[in-house]
């Protein structure tokens, strides 16, 4: 491998400076964009985030929730249960391991998921708008390969 | 316009349906990435938020930065009492019109904010290890464009 070559990977700093800040207010707006819409329903954000995770992976434990959420087991719990209150999810029990206790979305919880989303769509369709399809194109894929990136990672 | 020219600016379903998901996965990646920097620090993750603001655009009254963060004005001055209390901002009465009271970021608070945003620099540095230049500038390019539309939402 040439000198050159190595010293290539590292990235003008400017450049990464602007980089990280647009994607933070970037972030930062799609966040607040996000909560305008739920305000709408009776989900939280946090419930909201639980709701897709189930919708996208299936059935899942409370163990399994709280990690791919980074919350704590407890704080995972009282999610559930005001969930399972509200009729979006239910706990459902392993047919062949009775012990284990799996969280379940319902057609309520999909429901919502689903509209939100479409929404969330709708918005970034309106934004689009002064994009011409190869710069979406682009977009996509540059965003996705940061997206493994940042998984390995 | 021809009719052909308004149809191409609606995207492709698909194409904004994969966008919507992998800015939002983005989106939670940076978060979580940035609460495990943070979490080396005694800032919480909306003070640092705060002081960024400050960081940025200098001096603000409480209700200023209560809006740019969509916070409750009693939220924002809970807030701004923990920070003055750690050292990291102070309360400044105007000069010219001693009712109104701005809040001033600490030396201390630019040193977390800098030490914080240095890291989140070198950990994107890190991610873009497999980038190369121009996809390092398009990307950047697109993500302004798409920031500047969001804006103007």
């Amino acid at each position: 491998m040439q000198m050159t070559e190595q010293i290539s990977k590292e990235h003008d700093r400017e450049q990464v400076a602007f980089l990280e800040k647009e994607l933070r207010y970037i972030a930062g707006i799609i966040k607040q964009k996000g909560r305008k819409i739920l305000s709408n329903y009776t989900v939280t954000p946090p419930q909201f985030i639980a709701l897709q995770w189930l919708f996208e992976h299936g059935d899942m434990t409370i163990g399994d929730l709280s990690t791919k959420m980074y919350l704590a087991f407890s704080t995972t719990t009282d999610l559930v249960d005001r969930m399972e209150k509200n009729q979006l999810v239910m706990r459902v029990r392993d047919e062949q391991d009775r012990r284990v206790v799996r969280i379940h979305l319902l057609k309520e919880g999909e429901r919502v998921i689903e509209e939100v989303i479409q929404k969330r769509q709708n918005y970034l369709q309106d934004i689009l708008s002064d994009f011409d399809a190869p710069e979406v194109q682009q977009l996509s894929m540059l965003l996705q390969k940061l997206h493994v990136e940042m998984k390995e990672d």
